[in-house]
């Protein structure tokens, strides 16, 4: 649905700005009586268009708004090359992610140290912040600097999955792992590097209680890994 | 896994070029026990690393893979703007989409014409096969012509739904509705473009036997949607 914030309100309606009400009127060819919401102050009613020409706007009941997700979404991600760490937190922010921790694995490919804060995790921060306004959320993902994966290892979360194909056809999928999570969890998911992890850094998941968890029958790239790994987890804990 | 194809077989080893060679061992890193995946002809087998220097790989037990999803999932996506078809079709085919169907809308802002098949339709189908390849699946998804909304609600599937926000709160979630969804069923999926649909579209997709389905509590981008159902359709897919 269309949304506004609201220039006036005066009675029972409220008034967009001319250039607000030019876009709903010119650009998106609203129709008489159909619904847009309008943010006045901290609130967001659900209003609907009374009259067109001059547009008249009435205010309907207010909408209650949950964005977040009952229980912590972590996703530690390998940094990735070029550009798909950007498409990691652009759209694992819209999916709910509370928390990015980009670590440095063994077959990570970028050199960068660990512990360090460069242009990049900035720009990171810049569109997890971007990303949250555009859906609507109204806490903006936090955004760590670089980790190791002992680091990765050490936090702590109620469920810890590690996305690992190595033992697909072994482990668990993550739709399975997911059934038994119980609401208001947080959740922790663990996604390697194009190179996926070594064999000892797999152990070292293991054995610091992580759960190997496969992602389907495909080989997902790193960036639509971390993607579906938030897709389905997020819509879990939003049917719990 | 990593994944190579065999120069040779001799005996219980299998035997790389030496580019693969030297990738496994100086960029990869392979550790001695690892296992790669080596195509010999048309099997597949799973082998581990008996010797590193010199190179010594011995063959294991075949991998049956089964990359296919049980049933056909089709994406009926509204055409973006930009690289964002690109990103649908690209991650949409690793997701397991079978068949892609981009459409025109009421609210659709690229302009082209209804049938036609225009360097941007040949680019996607490109797109398709290197991914499929990328992912290993051996099918190729469909990529359509530019389909107008009426063709898009004439399509058929076992399960017809579209990703609905105005209706949020009062339709069912696309994970709610996957629930009672069968074994080997076709889905097909609607996303509507950035500005969604309009209410006479939406009314058209009921008439037609379509379920309007929510994604979740915030507002997701077109194409982010496109990918949270393909994810989230998949998985439960593999599930059943």
């Amino acid at each position: 649905m269309q949304r506004y914030f609201a220039d006036s309100v005066r009675g029972n309606n409220v008034f967009l700005s001319p250039k607000d009400a030019h876009h709903l009127v010119d650009v998106v060819r609203i129709a008489l009586h159909e619904q847009i919401e309008v943010v006045t102050g901290q609130t967001t009613y659900l209003c609907s268009i009374s009259h067109l020409d001059p547009l008249e706007i009435s205010i309907g009941h207010p909408i209650e708004e949950k964005r977040e997700l009952d229980g912590e979404l972590l996703l530690a991600f390998a940094v990735l090359k070029g550009d798909h760490n950007d498409l990691v937190v652009e759209k694992g922010t819209e999916l709910g992610c509370s928390h990015f921790i980009p670590f440095l694995s063994e077959r990570t490919i970028i050199k960068v140290a660990a512990g360090s804060e460069d242009s990049r995790i900035l720009r990171l921060k810049k569109i997890a912040e971007s990303s949250a306004q555009q859906c609507r959320r109204l806490n903006v993902p936090k955004v760590d600097r670089y980790a190791d994966f002992d680091q990765v290892l050490s936090l702590t979360a109620d469920q810890k999955f590690f996305a690992y194909e190595e033992m697909a056809g072994q482990s668990a999928t993550l739709f399975a792992a997911l059934a038994p999570v119980k609401a208001g969890s947080s959740i922790l998911v663990v996604v390697g590097p194009e190179g996926g992890f070594t064999i000892e850094e797999a152990k070292k998941a293991l054995e610091a209680g992580f759960t190997p968890v496969s992602l389907g029958r495909r080989i997902l790239r790193a960036e639509t890994a971390s993607l579906a790994s938030l897709s389905l987890i997020s819509a879990f804990m939003e049917a719990k």
